[in-house]
């Protein structure tokens, strides 16, 4: 029986595996520190699109398909799909998963969306609901200036707090034990719980500092998360926050240790991992969907397939705006998921 | 055990319990045919706030007080809440919510989001991950009208083919048998299956006819679910698209008899049924994803629970575009989900 923790968090009897994972990201992403890790660099933004958000639908395409042609999968072979993006609407997640033709649950989580995704395809293939499924998500620098900033022709300045979004897509295939055997498919690494965040608000308005935003949101998940599993910062190698950037991750572990528990030694930020910041000025760090997903995808699932490392908590972290609600003067509330991952 | 039928469905052992249903419409609402059935008619298109996205969150916040009051729970009862709305980045939701303190999985699928939401709620809940779970989904005539088409003060003319937003919001409270035995509640209807939608997109560019680009995904789902549980229509009291209207009713009607299945005789759509079109100048009827959200709340739940009718399959539908994929020259992708709800 999969165990039903604490406020939210679930425990997997028969874990779910990773059985293939895909990352496709932006130029400024390959010439990063993480540039070896990732499967595709692309050398044109618009990926050979019209527009920018035919551009992030590309990469969502681009994902999950070399995410099944790696265990040589068909769309056939899914039987649900779980996706989300940025954008309104999210039709970056609609215009480049329609031709799969998977069920779909579209999700919006902001930032947060790839550990919501992972979260509910590791619950229904832990639920018994289906033998494969698969999470993708993205995001992309310019539709996501366009959305929710400035239009590049502008060349706003920016704040130092402020973060760069990650132009890239993350697409996870999740089975049982059993299909991947029948498959004859090595898996990556399994996912062994779940925490589910809720929404928390400590009333910051700056779109600017996003991740003093959703700081609070990430310590109430960890915090959470320690309290469901009664585990404590040690029990991980990691801790892995989505894109709180150097301005989150510092808040984020003074809030925990004034809750009693220290994360510095553990604690790492996608956005912090995923550009060098001095040089290749990005402010504050990567941000969006696909920050996290892409570094999970490329980097942190790359050490636990080759066992460098055992078990890391991932936890996304989204901030629920839009242009509308920020200009219409209200707060910048924020999410988190976390997803337990463990080596094999 | 729960059990797995073909593309996308599933059949529950356990149907999980609705124990609980509101819902908070607008005035034009409260002037149509169903004014009788809903739990809150709104005298203020505002509802006390200052703006219309506001006004939508506080028709979620209520509809999901009412439905907690009703039967006397609280917040801390719900595990899980699955909600979302038609509005960039799906602020109506964030903020309306946020006060529960409920852990979130925020979704998006336009119009059918009531049926995605209920769906996963109900598979969470068979799933045994939950004794009690909420289900939430809104829209507001004026907020949508300013997302995706024109300023009201614009006053711009509506061909006849196209939809009126409803503004309303209708929440739905699940629960396991146990639970509302120890609850001592008596519950309205049971989810007894769902089938999961896909994209279906027939090319379909005009957003002013929104029932045409959705009937074909609500004739794919309607489908695949006959096959799924070899049923025909015959088994439903009532099949109940979500907002296709009279254009896209009449497009499904004849798209599923040249597949041999004739539904005319049971077939609803709950944007027909909520205004009364010629007296209220709502074009083709009722759209949103409030709009199915509060007609099976208000209408068919009722009909349930005092068993005139003992079994409907719910079909809302979403229309997956967005202003920028509009003004793009995209199409208007569809989706549709599947809830088969019965007496008790």
């Amino acid at each position: 029986m999969n165990q039903k923790l604490g406020s939210g968090s679930l425990c997997f009897s028969k874990a779910p595996f990773i059985i293939s994972t895909a990352s496709v990201v932006g130029k400024k992403e390959g010439e990063g520190p993480l540039k070896n890790y990732f499967d595709v660099i692309g050398s044109d933004e618009k990926f050979g699109e019209e527009n920018w958000e035919a551009a992030e639908s590309a990469l969502q395409k681009a994902a999950l398909s070399l995410t099944l042609g790696k265990v040589n999968r068909k769309s056939e072979d899914v039987r649900y799909l779980f996706a989300g993006d940025l954008l309104g609407q999210t039709i970056a997640s609609s215009f480049g998963l329609k031709e799969f033709e998977i069920p779909l649950f579209g999700l919006y989580g902001a930032c947060s969306t790839c550990g919501e995704s992972l979260s509910l395809a590791a619950m229904n293939v832990a639920a018994g609901y289906a033998d494969c499924v698969a999470a993708v998500t993205s995001s992309h620098f310019a539709s996501a200036e366009k959305q929710f900033r400035f239009p590049l022709e502008y060349a706003n300045q920016r704040p130092k707090s402020a973060t760069w979004t990650v132009t890239g897509s993350g697409a996870f295939l999740l089975a049982t034990e059993e299909q991947a055997k029948e498959w004859n498919v090595k898996p990556i690494a399994k996912i062994t719980g779940v925490t589910t965040g809720k929404i928390v608000d400590f009333g910051v308005k700056d779109s600017m500092n996003m991740g003093a935003a959703m700081a609070p949101a990430a310590c109430d998940l960890i915090y959470q998360h320690f309290q469901d599993f009664t585990s404590t910062p040690e029990d991980y190698d990691h801790i892995i926050t989505g894109d709180l950037g150097t301005v989150g991750s510092e808040i984020l572990v003074g809030l925990l240790k004034e809750k009693g528990y220290d994360i510095s030694a553990v604690h790492e930020d996608c956005g912090v991992k995923i550009y060098d910041g001095e040089k290749q000025g990005t402010g504050a760090g990567g941000s969006g969907c696909g920050c996290s997903a892409v570094t999970l995808s490329g980097y942190y699932l790359k050490q636990l397939k080759e066992k460098r490392i055992h078990k890391i908590l991932f936890v996304p972290t989204g901030a629920l705006l839009s242009t509308v609600s920020f200009n219409e003067g209200q707060t910048v509330p924020g999410i988190a998921h976390g997803v337990v991952i463990e080596r094999i």
